[in-house]
């Protein structure tokens, strides 16, 4: 918690009341380089090469290939800038690709771009927490510029080995085909992290069933945080590719819209299902509740059994303890002895009451 | 539901960062073979047959007859995709067929079929659950194509009767007709799942209000679970067939039109049954807590009478117990039977209190 | 709760499965026969019969009148199905005029006809349940033909009166003004049911400010269904008259419209006043469950007052009960009223104490 | 509510199965006169007077002027009806005008007229209750018919006064001006009910958290009944406004339309008001329950302090009070102080435990 | 509050029953006078007056310059005047800039005006309340009109600076950009009031979950009011910048209306940042209920172990202590022994017992 807070101050010191456009980086502070790769294929070739300089790159690309430049890192200001510049891109989307941030969204620029701002999620089985990484795509005529935060494992990794591999349709297709695969690589990528939580709810929701405790409940808070999370990156989506596929735009080919369909069904079935573990988490509180109804009624009628039991029983004997000088029944010699049948009697009369009341 | 969570890790293994239309079947492990029906029929003539290899099958089928290729099972990946060749099937509709994850949906591919994949429900009395059978149906000019996972009962039967014994307008109907009686078998089956279930809810809803256990909690709670369950399968088909409805496809006739309208309007009608017990849960749930609260009153209630009653009583013969010297009540002759009588008078002023303030 | 379970049981056999059009009454048994009256009136003249045989009716009714073919019982199959034939109504329409678990519907079938299901409601007082009926009307060219379950209040009695005594504007009427008499008829008749609702609930609310009770829950309960039922009876109305004053069919003239948006108005107003009557319940029922927690507060304080009062008391007569040899307090003439003296202060101490804290 | 419940059996009976348009009033029995005055006015002039018969007004109005028909009175529907007859007033409207049930809307009359049913409300301060006053307006081409029931105080009195004063643009204004003003007055009127309201919630809000009453359980809901109440009277306003606002008749000039836009924003803020009280009101019942709960806890922890440090202590007095002969304890000499030594240790041992635990 | 309640009931005082566009300020009484400044710039120059009358301004501005007259303090109503005299300004935007009770609200004046409300808010530290400031902004031709409260820090400042050093877009933009800069301005500081509000909410998460107080419920219930009243300030800004953004206006050019979907977005953005707290105050609220629940099961526990444990051992103690003249026991030697060991064992049975049972 205190970390997320802190991140929200350094958003608001570095951006509120600043010009607009004007760029700043507002994620965690990263040690590592930024690396800015440039892959040119078509269905004959793949070349992949490190960018140094933006001046190495042809600033409208290459026209007969599918051009893809992989930005890793957005912690480097001067560098997205340069970026920027060289091919034109308008100031508000490096704003928003620098703006860790930023949720969701879709952004035309005339006719020249189509932007998306994603969330890629990762389960962090350490912290027990979901991480979030900022993916920023722009789609142009023949390229597509993809922006991410640096990570440990490339999250865009299985499209370099398809490409390379030229396995399935991604090789043929336009830089639109290669905009819907990476978008669908995100998305194929919640489904991990959607089951990932599944496993802890359904956990806990055993385990509440059949044994609730106190602390149970602090452990269904953090599951329903971290699923409003993944609601929260998941659902923009839902607008964004429902545009997408009604999208008439030159960049994107007709024979891609089935493809965008389906990761447009996709977003709706995450969150069909994201929408289900609401409504099981809200059913395990009620059930977590009920249970500890259930618990202090078995609690009270404990206590009422013992003290309806023991409370006449003990005036019975505080009767015989007094010590008037004429109580007949003390002085007959099975007295005593009749008292501790009538006790015994007594108790055994209130236990059967309790039994059939189901006290007991 | 650990058996839930292992298929979906298994979708997960399986499809995640595969190629967009890698075919794999997600579902339960089956022995048994896939079966490929073909029934050709018009108003004069039924003629069925085993397929077991596609090139026995026309590529355009047999123009002067309706079509229907039934495909009982879809896990066996190779032939699915021999048939999706053979009719030229879009990889990412057969995807849909083998992903028995897959919700319920209505894909357009082209002006050459209309798909629509649904859920046929099942109550399982042994296991006390419901199971789901994945149904993909395929529209094309003069054929049906219908998949569906393998059973003990084929669903589909009641239509094969109804074709040979000519009953009905099955038989005198096209493509979209018999496209319109599949799905009407489908969704006549929830009524079926939803009496069933009803059934169960009524029993506990008597059982709750005249007698209510910390069990009903947990019975309650699967019902809820298997109604949601049930509104899964059947809510995505009132925008289906709502828009089937509205649809003009040269797949679908007029005539065919208010049979479809007749399918929605029964959707509908489940929808809004699941609805209504939907809340009477919620307030099943609420008569449970209340029924609670007034048990919780009635013990504590019980306690305070016994409590209020011989606590008094106790304070008075220990006051009569206690070892002074100089006590003159003791020395009374009568002293005890004075005791007594005002112990049994305050015994029973307090009862008529409490009698009084409805306690007893 | 079981007369329900056992029609719906008898719904899914008799309906689910069958061929699409499969004419079958589902409704419960009636001993009495069905009667179809032909009524012919028009400004001059009114005319009434009784038809026996569907070739007494001219297939085209009377183009100089305005006909009207009243149907008072939809569980002789055969008499419908003759109508129907007669009539050339669509077999989808017979469906929902003899299946009586059909919830309101508006369908068009083609030009000819508009077709109308609603639910007449009625209170049974001895039962203390809403009873409801189901009523189809079918608007022609120049004709009505409306189909109700046998009661035996016949609820179309007041139209007949008035088109014999020829008051107001139903006379003069053409055929939709005839259908909107209907309408308007069913319509009138929720006010009434929501009025004896309205007496029930406001009884009960007054009961459960003043005394509560544990059965009030259950009362509440059941008053709930009861508003579900009228509203699931009225809500599909709005849709449907909603419709119908939009609609510009040449079977509704202009000047019928404005009749059918006052209809329209009082089905807004009646679920206008179900909303609130929902409100209050729930408003009710926190009430309810808040003076358990109050009563509880109460029995609580009174518990604690005894305990925390006589413990200490009760301890010290307990302390000088004790049996030690050298126990000074005993020796002295008046420790025993000293003893009395301290306890009683000792019990105003803590009287005045709970009372400061509100706990008397 | 004894009240409210006569006077809707009252609807009932007098309204239900009539012919549509039956004349009859429904509101509460009115000893006092209908008063009719017709204004005319123009930037030149005003003029007054109470009419008697129908026949001392022009049918068609003066054309040079505005006029203005108040209706002081909806109860001798002779009255209503001859007004209705000499304007050509739709008998539907008419109806509306008498029925104080009815709820606001709104309603065209072909090109002719704009019919508006609005409710004056007024907050009673003797009966702790607010008081609704129908209100209906009729705007012509150059005429305003305003029908309200009898009430002490003139609601339209500010108007009478602007006019002959000719204050603000009101008597520059044509008859959609007036029209307008008429309605302003009813929609200002609405934030004088809801300050009162607001002062009542307040107060019982701070009450509530300093120091809840189990009656202010009541109060709340009587202030939730209120504000569903105020609710009822204005949402429905919204739609109407919204559709005068967009209204393109003849009978509003474009210069008007900015004046009704005024109005409307008024009702989405009294609207917006109207849900913030709400929440509020939900929230101080969550507060309630809750300080509930809280208070239980502190009444068993006193409970549970008591018994738990005198249960154990009388538990040794009873030991040291047995009668057995050979009790070597009893014989010592400081036995007694021992024991009462011990006593003392054990209680404050207790005492600090509940203190730490924070149940003291 | 009651502070509130009174600038409430002023509004009412002055403004109900008004004739419509009578000027009247609402708000606080304001010491300062107000002070309108004129500046003009365009890319080449900039330059800045203090207006002290009305004169002194061009009345269609300079048209070579982009003109902005802001206005600071509004309690001036005969200034407010005069400007609107000048510049022709409706008397209904009068109406609603003097109102500081006026929600925001986006109004066109024909084609001459855009005519924006909001509310600027900041958190006061002293009272730990938010403040809002009422701010309306009117776009013209060639200028921008903005009004706002009189505060100690002037909202605007950072534009003039920006203005004066010719940093960013701002200089070179027309007014329409200006316009937008202002709205920017005023939507940046949300993101600081919701950074403070975050700050207290999460204070109050961890304090809440590791060791609740009653107090704590009213803090969360200040702090729900608070958010109520941010939502309140920013919802209508959806609409509003909503509808700006798919304008047509020529007031706004086509370049600026990306900077407007920004605006747009940036609204979005803080609404959804509401509706995630109030969904972490609605489950914050619900783990602290769920506390309550558990520490009263705690505490009722605890009571009944004492009082099951020390009940049975002070019967047995009382049996002992009754005085019958023949009771074997007492007379065996080691009968005393033999009790106590049996009441050691008792309890330690009875300990065992409730520590199984999870009582200890
Ligand atoms: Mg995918
Ligand atoms: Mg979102
Ligand atoms: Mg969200
Ligand atoms: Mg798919
Ligand atoms: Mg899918
Ligand atoms: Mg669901
Ligand atoms: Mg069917
Ligand atoms: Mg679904
Ligand atoms: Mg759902
Ligand atoms: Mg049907
Ligand atoms: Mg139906
Ligand atoms: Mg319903
Ligand atoms: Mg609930
Ligand atoms: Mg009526
Ligand atoms: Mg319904
Ligand atoms: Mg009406
Ligand atoms: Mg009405
Ligand atoms: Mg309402
Ligand atoms: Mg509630
Ligand atoms: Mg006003
Ligand atoms: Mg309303
Ligand atoms: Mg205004
Ligand atoms: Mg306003
Ligand atoms: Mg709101
Ligand atoms: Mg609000
Ligand atoms: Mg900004
Ligand atoms: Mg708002
Ligand atoms: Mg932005
Ligand atoms: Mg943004
Ligand atoms: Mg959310
Ligand atoms: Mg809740």
């Amino acid at each position: 918690m205190p970390k997320h807070h802190r991140k929200v101050k350094k958003y608001v010191q570095k951006k509120a009341f600043t010009s607009p456009g004007t760029l700043a980086y507002v994620g965690k502070e990263v040690p590592i380089d930024t690396v800015v790769k440039l892959v040119e294929f078509n269905e004959e070739m793949y070349q992949q090469k490190i960018v140094r300089v933006m001046s190495e790159c042809h600033p409208d690309f290459n026209e007969n290939h599918t051009n893809w430049l992989d930005v890793d890192g957005v912690h480097e200001v001067s560098i997205i800038e340069s970026i920027g510049k060289h091919y034109h891109l308008h100031p508000l989307l490096l704003e928003d690709v620098l703006n860790t941030e930023q949720k969701p969204k879709l952004e035309h620029f005339g006719e020249h771009n189509i932007f998306v701002i994603m969330k890629m999620l990762q389960y962090n089985e350490l912290i027990n927490e979901i991480e979030s990484e900022h993916v920023g795509l722009v789609l142009g005529k023949n390229y597509v510029i993809s922006f991410q935060e640096v990570h440990k494992s490339d999250v865009f990794g299985a499209i370099f080995e398809r490409l390379k591999a030229s396995v399935g349709k991604t090789r043929k297709g336009k830089a639109d085909y290669l905009f819907y695969s990476l978008c669908d690589l995100v998305i194929d990528n919640y489904y991990v992290v959607i089951e990932k939580f599944s496993e802890k709810l359904e956990e806990l929701e055993i385990k509440i069933i059949e044994n609730p405790h106190p602390n149970d409940q602090t452990l269904l808070y953090e599951l329903r945080r971290s699923l409003m999370q993944i609601r929260k990156a998941i659902l923009p989506l839902r607008d964004i590719f429902g545009a997408l596929t009604r999208e008439d735009s030159q960049l994107i080919q007709p024979s891609t819209n089935i493809y965008l369909r389906d990761v447009y069904d996709h977003v709706l079935q995450t969150l069909e299902t994201i929408e289900s573990y609401r409504e099981m988490i809200e059913n395990i509180q009620n059930i977590y509740l009920t249970s500890l109804s259930n618990k202090m009624n078995s609690v009270m009628k404990t206590l009422t059994v013992f003290t309806a039991i023991f409370m006449p029983l003990t005036f019975i004997a505080g009767v015989y303890g007094m010590n008037f000088e004429n109580m007949p029944e003390l002085r007959n010699p099975h007295g005593y002895f009749y008292t501790l049948g009538s006790m015994v009697i007594i108790g055994i009369v209130f236990w059967v009451y309790f039994k059939w009341k189901k006290y007991v």
